[in-house]
């Protein structure tokens, strides 16, 4: 940590900074730049340095903090890529996965058709809403542990694992009982009671960036699941929230190669939401995959203008398809296989 | 409800727009523009309307939605401004309400020595975290059960009620044991787990617009608790996340007068998170009187360089003091008390 | 134009409206909806309406505009690519072009050696800063007229065509003396002087989209160009700015396929200022060329260390090289050349 | 300036990086922390630093200014408020100024009969567009040379000091023959061949935010201005662009108190544009005021709903009266006058 004092700082303020320094256990090296006075902290102490603590003195400008926040996700500390087992198939690995399926499963019939079409178009794991975050109350909130059982059932039928987003600590067990991967939405992304449950689990979590979150943001976030000792965390980047009107989101198409570097984590893209039109989806999933992602998450649906919800943003059996196949094309063009 | 067809759309796209009204149980009411086929869906039906059903369909270029999302919350539906009753004040009256306390509840002895220095200052109402979300699992998570002892214990004392946060819906009913209002935050304002909890409590409820959140996603929000029989509601505005770099967040003032225009809800501000740097703290507090707020919630510590979190933008007592004179200026200025 | 009336609109403001729809020369075609009155405006009109003409009126809750804003910028009105002539190539067609150069030119032997070397790489055209804005005027602003003889001479000497920046309407005839292609940079986007002064001069333009500025503003001062006679518009997509810190922009590579459903006019994209690391900036101009972008503008320097400007975001030769590799391999993928 | 090292930084980088430091003429402070060596540069030299120049360097992690990058703007090096005069009055003074009148003007009658109708409710100056910046080609841009015509004679018939907006560098002087204040729009604030036009004048400058600017970008356009010996700059706030839809801007509130904190610059607010709706103009302006700001620009219209731009923002002559009357309450309450 630095601590930078204003142009007025006076010489007390800088020793009453150099005093607080040695009461939390560490040393003060100072350096008088031209105009302002710095003051690096350095060496070790069971204290934890608090910024505030030191921006709040007199004279102080401004603390810049030098390490990372975050230390179990950064790849700083864990240099090789963590690989998340998936269906026989790894993320983080040279394959980019492709998790597919309905934005809420609707009916058995349904979930089970779903899953069959995916996986023959070469889908590795289906996705699938049961408990579904929705801005009104006044829409449909998902079918809950029936659509858990649909989903299972569809896994049995198929063998492809079931990701779905679980919202509730308190449904953590109940989610785990029926699904590979739980799912934390982009609105949950620092629901920290959420964070800790599904950090217990020790089941796959795949953790959507907020809409306001800072890549730090997310890999706080996952940091809190590491800090559980889950490692089995995927992030996903699916759009953040801007200005422009003509998307639902904007896709932030440079975390995939930022956190790629900062982090040894896989990284997964949804260009359904990042994007928001079908139309859109294939070339933002191609860009994803153009910039490193490690796999996509998709909306299928097998005729959208039904869907119970996101039909706006899903594509049917003939567009993921198609979408697969050009993936595949891009994914062998930088050096992956899908 | 209103449908824009495109340029292009054929005469046999417009037929099956119509079809799917009708199939709907609506009229299709249509405009043949100068360029554009408008399709208005009038009439009334008990099949719920869902744009994307209409805006996959061939030959439509978008559609409109009329009426707003939300009606408990609304304006137009309820008229009169909502009382909500706070330790013999109303959020909502002529009264601006000041409530304030530490970010974080620290000690037994701190706490209690808070309220009534706050107290006595003029607040409220107090406010305290127990359980605190950050974004660091690292970081000071507050003192839970034990602090919300604590509060009871300085509302005893004080006489001031407790508004304090909640993070995780199976401890509402804890939480309500002890606290008179229950804070959603930023965070959580579209944890829906979280708001059918406090919904369903019946307590009062402070919510927090999150940092990526529309005034109509706030109110969506409010929607959810409402529709639980539950109109103890304040809306909170806490500042927004943008580009800018100088401040902890962007106060969206505009919010103030414009919520309180479209919904009968108070509107509370927070100028501590707003702004973030406690030296303005008091501007920005001012600045939420002068455009219409109900009340202030305000962060105060006895020591702000020794506070275990937020301590840059807490207010000493003195400040304080020196704010709610100020505020008392203000009000008068716009035909309020404080 | 649609008017959506309020809930609370009565009969007069309702014929209120109509009255006005009549002195402007269009019908009003009124629909009764469950709950709020719907006024479509039909028919032509030499009078050209405007939006807040109607949503001043009592009882108007807000108007809607239905066709878009741009004609000559729109593909509904020229559903055929614009293809762009570049040195032989065209923007737009199936090649992708990759424009590239020093951010500033800093000398004549140095701009010489960068265009033989981008030219080897397989550039189509030279980028080089001459007039540079720069956000602080303690910065190098360019060398000016010299910088653009340096250019023009590295033209003369490779033949490969010249992109430079011109900033003040003044000084268009004199960059066209010397460039091929006018540059207006991000924070001119909305410099309606500057673009009333390169549509009257017939000259290319690369058009940058502003760094606050939605697709459609884009389109608008498209519009602006378009609208003097001059239809070679190459628009270009280079970031905008959000609540991210670990990037200098946020790219918007959404933008690239909504630009090009919306609009005939190609599209480039500049990973350099989108980004902002040249670490990161080959994944980012392959992420473009998977979404479908027409060009490629990057920044390169033989020793990006000592760059004037912009060195952090700056390929060396070698890094150029590999990019232009790469950038082949993922075009060849998504069915064109580069 | 401070240079942090990588983790992975060797010996060679640390070396390299002092070597750099000395042969730019400053001295190498290094600090080893727990991690990360730090590298302040101290001492003076007169080769500027360039950020990217160390950035660029292998095992640098990033680079941290410590100075402020403006200095002639900034209030650490002119601590006392400049004063700007405006008709006998200043900005920046205990009086709050009120600047109204048109968006365009639009008729010799009009212009003249606004000048004496806000005049005689307390305007100390008059706004009035005659170069317009909008967004669309089709839309009316203004009356030019005649406008000023129009502005002057009013002024010469009320007294009322003339601001306007000036787009085009060219037209610099033709503006300052007829007006008081330049006006630098929104769009316009980092058009640096305009603010090298404006600086050079010498005249009254009134300095507006860009939508996507953040205060320090303001300030470094200020800069501009007064790098040319032109220190009669006022600082303008009229919001930024946000996710917000239910406003046409995001008023930034906070900038008031943080730029007034940061610069000795007077600063206006303009809550026409910042929020967009003349119902909400008063709630915004009296916000500003009570948050500190010296002055308001706000827009007044005989008849809004006839207005040729911005009618849905402007305040009629009654609403213009009651805002005055409710600011000076308020600019009572904080103890100045208006």
């Amino acid at each position: 940590m630095i601590v930078i004092m204003k142009l007025t700082a006076t010489a007390r303020d800088i020793s009453n900074v150099i005093a607080r320094v040695k009461m939390d256990g560490y040393e003060a090296h100072l350096s008088e730049g031209e105009a302002h006075t710095i003051i690096g902290l350095v060496g070790e102490s069971p204290t934890p340095l608090r910024e505030d603590h030191y921006s709040t003195m007199d004279g102080v400008d401004r603390v810049v903090r030098v390490s990372s926040p975050y230390k179990l996700a950064s790849r700083n500390y864990h240099p090789n890529d963590t690989l998340v087992a998936l269906n026989g198939s790894h993320a983080g690995s040279k394959q980019v996965l492709v998790i597919a399926g309905p934005c809420s499963v609707e009916s058995r019939e349904q979930t089970i058709e779903i899953a069959h079409a995916v996986k023959e178009a070469g889908a590795t794991a289906m996705r699938g809403g049961a408990f579904k975050p929705r801005t009104s109350p006044y829409s449909f909130q998902g079918h809950g542990e029936k659509g858990l059982q649909w989903l299972a059932e569809a896994r049995e039928q198929t063998g492809l694992p079931i990701v779905t987003e679980v919202m509730d600590p308190a449904l953590v067990p109940m989610v785990c009982d029926y699904a590979d991967v739980l799912q934390v939405g982009a609105r949950n992304m620092q629901n920290f009671a959420l964070l800790h449950a599904v950090g217990e689990s020790q089941q796959t979590v795949l953790l959507k960036r907020g809409m306001a979150n800072t890549m730090e943001d997310l890999l706080m976030s996952a940091e809190y699941i590491l800090s559980h000792g889950n490692s089995r965390v995927m992030l996903c980047e699916r759009g953040i929230r801007t200005f422009e009107k003509y998307t639902r989101n904007t896709f932030d198409v440079n975390a995939i190669p930022v956190l790629k570097a900062r982090s040894h984590l896989p990284v997964i893209a949804d260009p359904s939401h990042a994007v928001g039109y079908s139309e859109h989806v294939t070339a933002i999933a191609l860009a994803a995959v153009a910039a490193g992602a490690d796999g996509l998450i998709v909306e299928v649906h097998p005729c959208p203008a039904e869907a119970m919800s996101d039909g706006r943003q899903s594509l049917d059996y003939d567009g993921f398809r198609k979408m697969i196949d050009s993936v595949r094309l891009v994914a062998e063009a930088v050096g992956r296989t899908a």
